[in-house]
């Protein structure tokens, strides 16, 4: 499927009239990306991708007709939350329409545990709301003031939070979706329960999201600190530790190796010269038996922010998870990075190993976080990058030594992610794109598929 | 140490003067005892226990009296909560002064995740005023409508709740005490942090507890469900697979081989013949998510509450952890039961052997919890008693097969827990407690080691 050139392009959008249209190149440049660039194999590979027109649709019956205008005259459509993804999750490999979903930013109710919400309302613009009633997001990406809802649960897998909730694809961290359909007629199809997992994760290729609930976590006050560590190894070990201590109400632990924390200039006289540093979100009630933890540790507290002061400015979660990469790149842009997941290991004899091994050449940045029911760390490394083939050495030494890798360097749905043709996913892709306009190029299993199932 | 035959009891209630004092033998006998007898071995050790008067002070001050006066006349001193526990952690051995601390069950203060009470408050109590707050006690025991929280921490260590929070003694889950020392001059010291674990469980041999901080919960509304099963595997695989779901918010989940649900007359109409079940208590929040993987395992809900609805009568919590054994022992006085842990291991391999190797002899309920940071199947399994050696032998091969057994059919600290002495418990017992008048008997370091450490 490509965009067919004989797309007449004036009475596709006559037939939208009401919604409102980009066409003004700049503007449908912009929108038409993402955070790519974070790895140089997709910067040679998604530079000069572009939608053909931008539209914001406004409400599900606006959504509704985009769809149905795209299939009439068979063009690709691709949706798009803030595009803070970073391997090009809503990058049109092959032009079309770009429908953005920021103007759907409604929040239809907060209720205690759950919320239902439009699928383009901002991650903080809701949680300062659900706040008020004491209830917040369960997770959220390190992007978090400017992603929106729909664009985190079709394009991300965790975050800030994960170390207590688990992973969006968990049962129960997603309640319900709707989504419109490519199909000759769109429809709206609610999806409850199990069958979420249809879209979970799908870069919006088999179907467009227009609601969703989502479950919430009770909203602690938040204290943040940082504690600098002579040794890397103790840092890590700390982070465990801490992720393990059920007593201890926590939203983020996040282990940086030095050099890393020089590159975040902002906090500069918080992290002294050669150390290695936590940063983390902890319930303020949880701030006094945390000492022990640090003490035992022989950490050194050096930010200590209440909730209510945190809130006010820097956030330390703006310098975890991927904006550890974004600031790293920021000053050194030769800099990428790796996502992995180390296995259960109470020694982290693995995390250690590939310190070792790799030197300076991949500098170690844990997320602790929870999978199915576990601690486990994952890590978002920093990676000095020379060519292609290397990291493709580095990954492969990861993987053969039994780290699992979730590949940054690749815009493909199952490339990414667990390797592995989610096939429940592509049988409703099937039902719902029979015609395979939806962000075209991302899901290897319609191209290897489409023909063969029935 | 014994109570010396020649104390004069008249002198020492005088002064006593102002602090209540219950010398009426019937009363004295209630309240020198607990739920012991649900172990035919302590049966015959401790049916003859008995004080030899009982005070209630109701405050610090008064305690500070009442240790005084114990140390004056070197007369042994007995903490008492409500008396709950289930292997005589407050029956005293040597008679002497019962110190029944109910009259001082003020709360102090409740703020968001933290809460500062005295130790005589009942755990219900002090629920229902820190739910208006938003909050809650993070665990309890079965006996949470009349136990003490001060009673809790001496002499508990997990239960309702565990699922989430882990152990009374992870890090954070008992943030500080102060307590009265048996000392020539009785003084209050505050334990704060790390310290607080001198005191954690220590059945109130070392210090008495005059006040505690304790961390708090959210209070999410709970449902409450039974769900049954045609096979106990199935219900057991269940429960771990409920318990391992991060997305999901729960508080209890208790599993139950038939015949135990046949003891749980108030609950009959819920619970078909021959069928396994699990009670539940999971917030509403999470209901709908549950519903999945309760198709999963087949089970059916037979009973299913609305927190609003679970608060007005029969709590489904009484019929679980140590109340599973009650409902049993109320209608077949002849069973007693184990208490016992599991190790981590995804396919409960022990789990099953045990239920095949025991068969009726020993019938399986287990309590899914956290411990450092790992979810377990714990267990507290119904013992179709025959005699002691028998029972030892049960015990035996379990230990023997990698199964934990905390054995309740002892009244020795080290015995009944960890096996092993907690030296920090005895050195804090050597300071504030020289003569050794505080629930003698209890600490088997104290007897074996008083005279060789430092």
């Amino acid at each position: 499927m490509t965009t067919k050139p004989s797309i007449d392009w004036d009475a596709l959008t006559s037939e939208l009239e009401g919604i409102e249209v980009i066409t003004e190149p700049t503007q449908i440049a912009k929108l038409s990306l993402d955070y790519y660039h974070f790895s140089p194999v997709l910067q040679g590979q998604l530079a000069d991708k572009r939608g053909d027109l931008v539209v914001r649709p406004s409400s599900e019956e606006e959504v509704l007709r985009v769809a149905a205008v795209c299939v009439k005259y068979q063009v690709p459509l691709t949706v798009r939350g803030a595009g803070t993804g970073n391997y090009g999750q809503c990058i049109p490999l092959k032009g079309g329409v770009i429908l953005d979903t920021t103007k759907m930013n409604g929040i239809r109710w907060i209720k205690p545990g759950l919320a239902c919400v439009e699928p383009g309302v901002k991650l903080a613009a809701f949680d300062k709301k659900a706040r008020e009633t004491g209830w917040e997001l369960r997770m959220a990406p390190s992007t978090y003031r400017t992603a929106t809802i729909g664009g985190f649960i079709g394009g991300g897998s965790g975050g800030i939070g994960s170390i207590t909730y688990g992973q969006l694809r968990d049962c129960g961290n997603l309640q319900a979706v709707r989504v419109v359909t490519m199909e000759d007629q769109p429809r709206v199809i609610q999806l409850r329960g199990n069958d979420v997992q249809k879209v979970n994760h799908a870069y919006g290729t088999n179907g467009i999201i227009t609601e969703l609930e989502i479950p919430l976590g009770p909203a602690y006050p938040w204290a943040e600190l940082i504690v600098v560590f002579d040794d890397f190894m103790t840092a890590a070990k700390f982070g465990q530790s801490l992720s393990y201590a059920d007593g201890l109400i926590k939203k983020l632990v996040s282990i940086h190796a030095w050099p890393i924390p020089s590159y975040f200039a902002a906090l500069k006289s918080y992290l002294p010269e050669g150390k290695h540093c936590a940063l983390l979100m902890i319930a303020e009630s949880s701030l006094e038996p945390l000492q022990d933890l640090i003490e035992e540790y022989s950490g050194q507290v050096t930010y200590n922010k209440t909730a209510q002061e945190a809130g006010k400015g820097t956030l330390l979660a703006e310098f975890t998870w991927n904006h550890t990469t974004l600031h790293v790149r920021s000053v050194d842009p030769t800099l990428t990075y790796l996502q992995s997941l180390f296995p259960v290991d109470k020694n982290l004899t693995l995390v250690e190993q590939m310190c070792q091994h790799f030197g300076d050449e991949v500098i170690m940045h844990l997320e602790f976080l929870r999978l199915g029911g576990e601690i486990m760390p994952a890590a978002l490394q920093i990676v000095r990058y020379t060519t292609e083939e290397r990291l493709n050495e580095i990954i492969s030494y990861h993987e053969a030594n039994g780290v699992m890798v979730a590949n940054p360097h690749t815009y493909i749905l199952e490339d990414g992610g667990m390797k592995t043709v989610d096939l429940e996913q592509f049988k409703f892709k099937k039902m719902v794109d029979p015609y395979g306009l939806l962000n075209p190029g991302k899901m290897r299993a319609w191209q290897e598929l489409k023909n063969s199932h029935g």
